[in-house]
C-alpha cells in the first residue's frame, strides 16, 4: 500500500493549481434526469466537458448501488473515463468494524481504484484505521454534514475529556486531527452550515474539507469561502453535482453542465485572494 | 411500498417461533477461510445445514463488495437460496443525506430485497427517515458497536435536551425510539458491551435488538440475554459469523457450521426461561 507514485494531497494540490479550480463535480446519476439511456455514456460526456476546470470528481456510490449490478458497471467505466492526473472521492460514507472496515477499504481503494473516500466517524478509531493504512489514500471523515439533520446527533453537546464541552462535530473534527498520523484525513463540512465550517477551520487549520451542499442544497459559497480557506487559500474542496450536471436535461447537458462549472469555478476564482497564478 | 404480505418484525417472530431461535447467522465470505472457490456455493451450503435451526441471516456488505461486480453476484444468489419465511438483514451501515439516503434504501430493499438493513445514525433523522418509509421493512440503527473504539464517540458524554446527561449511545437509542412512528426500528449493540445493552433495554424495552459479537469477538452470551431480552424473554438477534461458517475450514465446513449453530442455540435457549414450547 505504500510507495504509491502520488499521495492524494499532492495530487489534489496539482489538480487545483493545473485547472485553477477548487471545484469538484458530484457524479450522482439519476437516470430520470438523465437525456441519455447510458450512465457511463452520460459520464463520460460530462467528464469530457469538465476535466480542464476541476479539482476532483466524486461519485456517490449510493446512485450507482441504486441501479444494481450494472450500476456498479457503470462507475468502473466512469472511473476509466477521469484522466489519471484528477483526483478521485468515493463518496460512500462507509463505517464498520475492523475486519468489515478493511473490506471496505479494500473495494473503494484496491478494486475500485478511489484517490480517496468519506468515511463515517461514529465506529471510532479501529474503524478508521483500516482505511487510514492506505498512507497514499485520502481519507474524508464525515463531520457537519450538508443536511439539517445532521444536528440531531452532531450538534449535541458533548463532553470531552480534557479539552471541555463542544457540540459533536468539533469534538470529531479534533479526533480526525489526532488520528491524522499519515498526513491523509480530511473533513466533510456542508456549506449549508458556513458558521461550523468556521469552527471546524479554527479547530483544524491545516486538514482539507470537503465542502458538499452548494448548488441545489443551497449553500453560501462566499461564507464558505471566507471561512473555510485555508492560510494558503486552499485546503476547501467544493462540490456541486445536480446544479451542474443537470444543469440542462436535453441533449446539451454536457455543454451546458461546461458553463455552469466555468460559472461557478469563476465566481470561486472571483472570491479567493489567492487563486490568481 | 405499503401493503406487503408481511412486516419485517412478524417475520421475525414467526422464525424465532418456528425454529426456536434467537440465533442470527452472518454469511460474510473471506475467500481465504473458505473450502470452496465459489462464494455463492458456500452460502447455499450453509444455509441448507442451517436453515431450520436459525432466526435470521445477516450478510455483510462489505466483504461481498470487496469481491468486486462478481460478489454482488454472489449475493444475489445468495439471498435467493434462503427460504422466504427467514428474514434477511443487510448489514449495510449506511447512511447519507435525503436524497442518496433514498437511493441507498431503494437498492437494499427494492434491489436486493432484504427484509431489514442495519443504518448509520450520525446524519440524524432525515438520513434515516428514507429507510424508515418502507414500514414493511426493519431499520435497525447503530447505537453501541461491537468495537473497542466504539467508545471514542458512542461513549461521550452528551446533553440531551429535556433529559440531562448521558453516554451518546443513549441518546441514540432515545432518538431511535422516537423515530419509530411504524414500529420498524430496531438497535445494533454489540455483545460485548453487556453493560451498555442493559442501559439500552431500560430505555427502549420493546425495540428488537441486534447483538453481534458473539463467538470470535469474544461477547458474553449470558450477561447479553440476562440483560437484553425483553419481558416477553425475546427481542434479541443473536449474531454469529466466524464462529459457524468457519467453524471448520475443511469441505466438512457445513456439518460443523450446523454443529455450532445447534450449540449455541442450544446455549441460549438454556439461558432463555421462555424458549420452551
Amino acid at each position: 500500500m505504500l510507495g504509491s507514485p502520488m499521495r492524494f494531497r499532492e495530487k489534489l494540490d496539482a489538480a487545483v493549481a493545473r485547472n485553477q479550480s477548487l471545484l469538484c463535480v458530484g457524479l450522482d446519476p439519476q437516470p430520470e434526469l438523465m437525456p441519455l439511456k447510458s450512465v457511463a455514456s452520460f459520464n463520460r460526456a460530462i467528464i469530457a466537458a469538465t476535466q480542464d476546470i476541476v479539482c476532483a470528481y466524486k461519485p456517490n456510490l449510493a446512485f450507482y448501488e441504486a441501479l444494481g449490478r450494472e450500476g456498479i458497471r457503470a462507475l468502473e467505466k466512469t472511473l476509466a473515463y477521469i484522466p489519471p492526473h484528477i483526483p478521485t472521492i468515493g463518496d460512500a460514507k462507509r463505517g464498520d468494524v475492523g475486519h468489515s472496515a478493511r473490506a471496505y477499504a479494500q473495494a473503494l481503494f484496491d478494486g475500485l481504484g478511489f484517490d480517496a473516500v468519506t468515511v463515517n466517524p461514529y465506529l471510532g478509531h479501529d474503524s478508521v484505521e483500516p482505511f487510514l493504512a492506505y498512507q497514499e489514500k485520502g481519507v474524508f471523515l464525515l463531520c457537519r454534514t450538508s443536511n439539517p439533520g445532521g444536528a440531531d446527533l452532531q450538534g449535541l453537546t458533548v463532553s470531552l475529556p480534557g479539552r471541555g464541552e463542544m457540540p459533536l462535530y468539533q469534538a470529531v473534527a479534533l479526533r480526525a486531527q489526532e488520528w491524522d498520523r499519515a498526513g491523509n484525513v480530511g473533513l466533510v463540512v456542508g456549506a449549508t452550515y458556513p458558521e461550523e465550517l468556521r469552527q471546524v477551520r479554527q479547530l483544524c487549520p491545516t486538514l482539507p474539507i470537503l465542502v458538499p451542499g452548494i448548488g441545489a442544497q443551497g449553500g453560501d459559497l462566499e461564507l464558505s469561502l471566507r471561512h473555510g480557506l485555508d492560510t494558503q487559500g486552499g485546503g476547501l474542496i467544493l462540490t456541486s453535482s445536480r446544479a451542474i450536471i443537470y444543469a440542462s436535461r436535453g441533449r446539451d447537458f454536457a455543454p451546458q453542465a461546461r458553463q455552469a462549472a466555468l460559472a461557478l469555478r469563476q465566481q470561486v476564482n472571483s472570491l479567493r485572494p489567492a487563486a490568481a497564478p
